[in-house]
């Protein structure tokens, strides 16, 4: 108990200097031996704490998407309510280095990449079910709201397309609203054999 | 002369190995030195021919998105030929590994996320201009067309989240095909103070 009191300084050291590295880094070239160097401390103590690299990640890395809870609000507010937080959540007052560090190591690493998968699994149907209702499209809701999401997360804040990167945030707001509108309320193309679908396929067949 | 036509099966094999690197391990984790043990050469030849990692990823990356010429075609058909050609580009004939290479290699490596914003701010545009028209807008379209795509191919083939990775290729084009009629040809706002985005303000401010 002592030794827990007493290591809390180096843990959170540590895991500062986890954060920094995997942000600027990325995961793949992040190391432990890095780590321990900017926070001070010996490899071996980093491997006490936290195992492994993934360990560390894990730790470090805050995957709470914060989402907001949409109980009680007007269904057709959702939409705009979601677009604005997400906003908040990469750039605004929510902002932190772990949903990047998510996102940049996500695309190369596995482990990292379960972990997105755990949490826009989990997260962002929590919300989708809020919002409709619990129904068997609440999984392709939210994995279609995820890809705009995502889309505009890696093209605007890894990518910085500059016509993305460029956009003042309640702009962007007013341009992703309908997007996300459309995928957690509007109709959805129910599998590969609707009229959609087949409309849509025989436009371009011919 | 004669040794550029010898030099022929070395080089081909060279950007052989070097494109299974770059997809299998991304940019970062591909060394020259193993790309040219795969092909069965001196380092020092991939270092003559192709002068740095950059370079070789350069010449092994095709960047073409061989995105269809709208022009002729009802402009209400655009946005459903382009869902149509960006799953074809993806996972059908005209996939390549060179794509999942370039956003691989994009999220950690400069380089190549240069040549992303390259990619998608001309060929993009360019196909927004053929069917839209020249207009101060169209690399805001282009850009937001290009979070929606780009969007997909992460969370569809790079992060595999489990709704969006099992949706059948019809199913996709039709659930995207709305986002993309948007952003191609829909309404936009303006700037942040339109009235679309202090509606979206009011209401959640409050």
């Amino acid at each position: 108990m002592v030794f827990t009191a007493r290591s809390e300084p180096a843990r959170a050291a540590i895991l500062a200097a986890a954060r920094q590295h995997f942000t600027r880094d990325g995961y793949e070239r992040t190391t432990i031996r890095a780590v321990a160097s900017e926070a001070g401390v010996d490899p071996a103590m980093v491997m006490r704490y936290y195992q492994s690299k993934p360990g560390l990640f894990s730790a470090a890395v805050d995957l709470d998407l914060h989402l907001p809870d949409p109980t009680g609000l007007p269904i057709e507010q959702a939409a705009g309510l979601l677009a604005r937080h997400f906003v908040t959540r990469w750039e605004g007052e929510l902002a932190d280095e772990a949903i990047m560090i998510m996102l940049r190591s996500a695309v190369t690493n596995p482990t990292a990449a379960d972990r997105v998968r755990a949490v826009f699994g989990g997260q962002v149907v929590t919300l989708v079910r809020a919002v409709t209702g619990d129904s068997p499209d609440s999984e392709l809701r939210a994995g279609l709201i995820s890809t705009q999401l995502l889309g505009i997360a890696l093209c605007r804040y890894l990518l910085r397309l500059p016509p993305v990167a460029a956009l003042d945030p309640e702009t962007l707001i007013a341009a992703v609203t309908p997007v996300l509108e459309q995928f957690l309320t509007g109709p959805l193309p129910a599998a590969a054999e609707t009229d959609a679908t087949r409309t849509a396929s025989a436009r371009h067949d011919g």
